[in-house]
This record gives structure tokens, C-alpha cells and sequence, in this order.
């Protein structure tokens, strides 16, 4: 028998965030790819599209016409997900059809004026007026009784299903804790009731120690690839101190927080020299109005593109019907991206 | 107040075989859409291309040949995700950086020598003889000692990541029982603890006397998309009687099985006259030897598409970060799947 080597070997690592496994195959990088190739558009954008219903001064398909707005503009998502009224409803218990009307609030996120930016375009100053919002709209929807959890979010890129390349993310504010920030939560809980401190705390001190995931840090938050992490270029934003959500966050905090941002879009950008697509979003307490001192906020990012600006990592088959699966390694992933410079290709 | 409408109102449901819930917007259905559109290829392909690596004769990336064979053919896949050498490894008990080796195999299965065929546009005699191999496969496997679970499925379609439109399906069998199937084996069990019957028998019963989303039944199987399906048109093929895994399946019931996946996936071609993608997958007992009187042997399809041959569901953002959401309700989806021919449209 050979002895075990993680850069060889097929192995399945623990992520503990999520009480969940997945399968690393690093010798699967080598197989050749026939597939489908996603198209990356490189077009200049122009600053101001008059087709573009997020552009400044426009209208939108429900006939609303948006303000000559500068920098960040907020406005209620014109075909969301969810609706604010309340409705009668009585429940029937079932072991098999149990349903439940939900309540919220869908919000738009234009981050700058400019149609031609995306964040890492963004001077930090920018990016942190977009904290700035993210922090009011946390707090805003977070006060109102019936919405319990405000998720963050931003799509970029078409293959990320996002319909509009001007710089925007997105809110979906809502009555009940969502699947996944709910089993975070269980599992931060977990740790915090067993030793008195936050997990991704624990986490991050560790991390650093061994500095071989670590992709960037600042005074006050780290960016690195988790151990546990599904996607190629997966990473994740953490703070350095155990800041339970947005409404803690100091003035320096945001600046800190847009500086990372920047610096590591920058990077996804470096990588394959194309607007790098993700879906980013950030983890952090429920507005439920209890106590979360387990809670240590977040971001996760989940690019899906694998191995150039054309092929990315499809999650199907297994890994729809089993667990997710990565090839290229964790490690390998941070070393490439650590190697990338702070400095935007384009300039 | 108005009282709630499931056809109208957002929901939550609840998911009993993963114990997860996931968000509903009917009314979202009207959005506009502007984003990415997938390509379709409606070329008719040869019945035998000499540049395809599945086709018989042919020789593939690693130089072997494949024989000239007709019908179902098995092959080792060159490039696995899994290796099936036993490696030396002592574990380090850690709260962050848990890792264990993985062994298992996998392998492809052409269903057909016919480059050109898909399932629905083969015969029922012949899809017959991929349920034979899969049975053959499961035991072969599963009777491997490090071989606990062998997840068979297949990926079709190349929005799917499926690189070769040679009708085939994979098998990846390995030592761990992987997490999706082991979180459906814990609801499956705690059920059957409880209550001393199947989970999916129970429900069955339920789905054909309320007849709202069943699409299709026969003698052995019912084809029905689930009260919490995520995708616009997922559906699960479900055994009426409780049969634990493909070993106990009578000739009979292989005959079933083989019938109603040509008649569903050929709904499936029929709702958009394209060859329809999407990621199918069996679940079942695992081969670790242990008693699994929880199972009940069920197959998953998972088929991104949702408005049209063009345009996708994009499980990103939201989905990624909080829990799956749907547009149109799986009630919605079964009346127009089952008001479908299930003659093919080619023909
Ligand atoms: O094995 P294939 O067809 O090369 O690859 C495809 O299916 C695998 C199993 O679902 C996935 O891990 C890959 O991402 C996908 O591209
Ligand atoms: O809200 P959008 O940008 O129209 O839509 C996009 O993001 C949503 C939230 O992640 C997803 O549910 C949609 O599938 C996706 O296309």
C-alpha cells in the first residue's frame, strides 16, 4: 500500500458548518473536457445603457421609472419571490404535505450608477457605501415583526443566472429561517454551547497558523478557501473578531470589509482575465429577536468556473443525487489564487 | 385578509425525505426573462460517430478499444473520481480539518450501441436490459467488501455537464455511504421506526388517491413529481410495493421499471420537443451488509429547463446561500406533464 497523500489521493473531507461531507478527487483535474463551453462576453460596457431597467433614470417593465440616482440605489424587487401581505391560513398537520405561507420582502441593490462596473472596478470608498446600505437594510427589514431573516446576495455573470450586467445584488428578507443558515446555525450553536467560543473564531486563528488556505487579510477580516469547500474558487470572508451581523460592524469594519472585497474580486477577475462569475452572499444572525451569541458573520462566495473562463464545474448527476465533489484540491486552489495580484488585469 | 391559495400565494413545504424545506413563488412565474438561454442541439446524430469515445470500435483517450458491441456495454471509466487501491492513513481527530480516504470505482454504461438513440427513443426491451445491468451492477459491486453504496445515474444532456450524447449513465461505488443518501436512509428509517412501514409506500398510497401530481402508473411503479420537488419539472419514479434495491427486483417488475422510464422521459422530450436534460438517479439500500428494511427504492430526475427548451432555472444566489426555490408549483408541472402524449414527438 501506498500511504495516503492528499494531493493524490480520492478522499472525502468533513465541513462543519453544514454537519455535511464531500468527495475531493484530485487526480481527476487531468481528464480532458469535451462539454459544454460557457460563452464570456468581453464587450465594453457603455457607463449608461438606456435599455437597461437598473441604469439610472429609466423605466422598469411595471412602468416605475427610476430616479437619477448616484451611487447606491435601493428599490422593492419588481417580480419577487416573495409578498408582504398576510394571508388566513390553518394548518393541516401531515406527515406528508405540510406547507406553510411565507411572508417578505424582495430588494434590488443597484451598486453604483455606473453600468459598466462590477465591485472589483469599484473604488474601495464605492464598495464600502454598498456596506453602508447592506448594514441600513439589514437593520430596516431586520426591525419589522414578521421578517426573521435578511439574506444578502449578489448573482454576477449570465452563467450565474443573472439576467442584467449592471452592478447589483439582491435581498430577500422573509418570516422564516432558511434551510441552510438554519443548519449553520445548529452546528455554530453546537460548538458555542460546548466550549464558550464561536467556531469560525476557532476557525480562522487555525487557519492562520497553517497559512495554507489563507488568500488575503486585512486588520480585520481574512479571505481564504475552507477546508470542506465545494466549488474550484470557492472562498469565504471572515471576520477576525466574532461580530454576530451587520449592525455591529464600526465604521473601520466596513472599510476593511469593502477593502477585501475589492481586493479579492480582483483576484477572481486576475484569474482566468474575465469578469469572474459567483454567487456571493452573506451568513449572519437572524433578525428572530433572540439571542445569537453563537453567530460569527460571514460571506461565502461560489464561482463556478473550474478550469478557464470557458469551462466550469457542473454539479449534477452525483452530486445532485449523492454529495458534492470537487477535483482540483482546496490547497491548490489557494496557492493559485494567493499568487494572483491585487491589481485589476484591465488597468 | 385574503385566504391563502397555493396557486397564488408564497409557500414553504416541507421535504420529509431530506427534512429540508423549500420556498414556492407562484406568482414569480411571470417575470420577464433576459438572461442566459441555453443552446440546444436538434442536429440528428449518426447512428455511429467515428470521433466518439463511447461508440463500439472505437478507440478512447487511454488507447483501449472498446469491442464492437451491441446493446448495453460497462466499462471502468478512464477518468474516475474514485481509485480502488486501499492507501495507509491515521487519523487525526481534528474540529476543522476531518479527512478520510475514499476507495470505490466507477464506471460508464452505454445503453446503446446506437450513437443517435436516447432512452425514450429506445425500445422497451432494450432500455429492459440497462435495468438487467444495473441489477447485475448493484450486486457485482456491492459485493465488493469496501464497497458500501453504489450510486448509479445518469447526466444527460450537455446543460448537464454531459460531455457525450452517447446514451449512457455512470455508476460511482465506493466505501462511505454519501450524504444525501444518508440523510434520506435517516427520515426513511425514523419513519419505519415509528410507524413499522415504508415512508414512500405511505406516501404513494396518499399521491394516487388525491391523483393531483401523479404522471404516470403501471402495475409496479407510479411516476409523480413530489409535493416538494425543488425543479420546475422533477419527478420520482417510486416502486408500489416496498422492494429494498434492484437485487429483489422479479423480471417482471425490470419490464415495469424499463416501461415507465420510456413513457416518462418521453413526456419529458414531448414538453418542449427537445431532447430533454436533466440528472437521473437511483436511490436504495447501501451494500454495507446491514439490515435496511427503511428502504424503498425510488429514482430521482432532476431536469433544469423551465420555460422553454431555452431557458434554465438557476439554482444560485438565494438557493445557494438560504434553500431551494421554485416558480411554477409542482401541481402546475404534473397537469401539464401528464396532459402530454406519450408517443415521441419525433415520431
Ligand atoms: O463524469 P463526467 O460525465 O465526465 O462529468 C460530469 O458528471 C460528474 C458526476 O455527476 C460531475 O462530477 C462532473 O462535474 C460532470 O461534468
Ligand atoms: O432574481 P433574479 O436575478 O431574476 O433571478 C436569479 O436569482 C434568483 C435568486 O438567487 C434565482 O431564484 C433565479 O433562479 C435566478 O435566475
Amino acid at each position: 500500500n501506498s500511504s495516503f497523500n492528499q494531493k493524490n489521493h480520492p478522499h472525502r473531507r468533513y465541513n462543519p458548518l453544514l454537519d455535511e461531507w464531500i468527495l475531493v478527487s484530485p487526480q481527476r483535474a487531468k481528464r480532458p473536457w469535451q462539454g459544454q463551453t460557457e460563452k464570456t462576453s468581453e464587450e465594453q460596457l457603455p457607463a449608461h445603457d438606456p435599455d437597461c431597467y437598473l441604469c439610472s433614470g429609466n423605466v422598469r417593465v411595471n412602468g416605475e421609472k427610476n430616479p437619477d440616482y448616484n451611487g447606491v440605489y435601493v428599490f422593492d424587487n419588481d417580480f419577487g419571490s416573495l409578498m408582504k401581505d398576510e394571508v388566513d391560513f390553518s394548518e393541516q398537520p401531515s406527515d406528508f404535505f405540510t406547507l406553510k405561507p411565507e411572508r417578505g420582502i424582495n430588494r434590488v441593490i443597484c451598486f453604483s450608477e455606473n453600468h459598466s462596473l462590477t465591485l472589483p472596478e469599484m473604488e474601495v470608498d464605492d464598495i464600502k457605501k454598498v456596506v453602508d446600505v447592506w448594514q441600513n437594510q439589514y437593520k430596516e427589514l431586520g426591525a419589522l415583526d414578521y421578517i426573521n431573516h435578511v439574506q444578502i446576495f449578489e448573482n454576477k455573470g449570465q452563467v450565474m443566472g443573472c439576467s442584467n450586467p449592471h452592478p447589483h445584488g439582491q435581498i430577500w428578507a422573509q418570516s422564516s429561517i432558511p434551510s441552510s443558515v438554519l443548519k449553520t446555525q445548529e452546528n455554530l450553536k453546537k460548538y458555542f454551547d460546548e466550549k464558550g467560543k464561536s467556531l469560525l473564531e476557532d476557525y480562522v486563528k487555525k487557519e492562520l497558523e497553517i497559512n495554507e488556505r489563507i488568500i488575503l487579510e486585512n486588520e480585520d477580516f481574512v479571505a481564504l478557501i475552507p477546508f470542506w469547500a465545494i466549488w474550484p474558487y470557492e472562498t469565504m470572508i471572515v471576520s477576525k473578531r466574532k461580530i454576530e451581523n451587520l449592525i455591529e460592524f464600526s465604521e473601520g469594519e466596513k472599510l476593511s470589509l469593502a477593502s477585501i472585497l475589492k481586493d479579492l474580486t480582483t483576484k477572481y477577475d486576475n484569474l482566468f482575465e474575465v469578469s469572474f462569475p459567483y454567487s456571493a452572499g452573506i451568513h449572519q444572525s437572524p433578525t428572530d429577536g433572540k439571542p445569537h451569541q453563537e453567530w460569527h458573520f460571514h460571506m461565502h462566495f461560489y464561482p463556478p468556473l473550474l478550469r478557464s473562463a470557458e469551462v466550469k464545474k457542473f454539479m449534477v448527476g452525483y452530486e445532485m443525487l449523492a454529495e458534492p465533489q470537487r477535483d482540483i484540491t482546496p490547497e491548490q486552489s489557494a496557492e493559485i489564487l494567493k499568487g494572483l495580484s491585487n491589481i485589476h488585469y484591465k488597468l
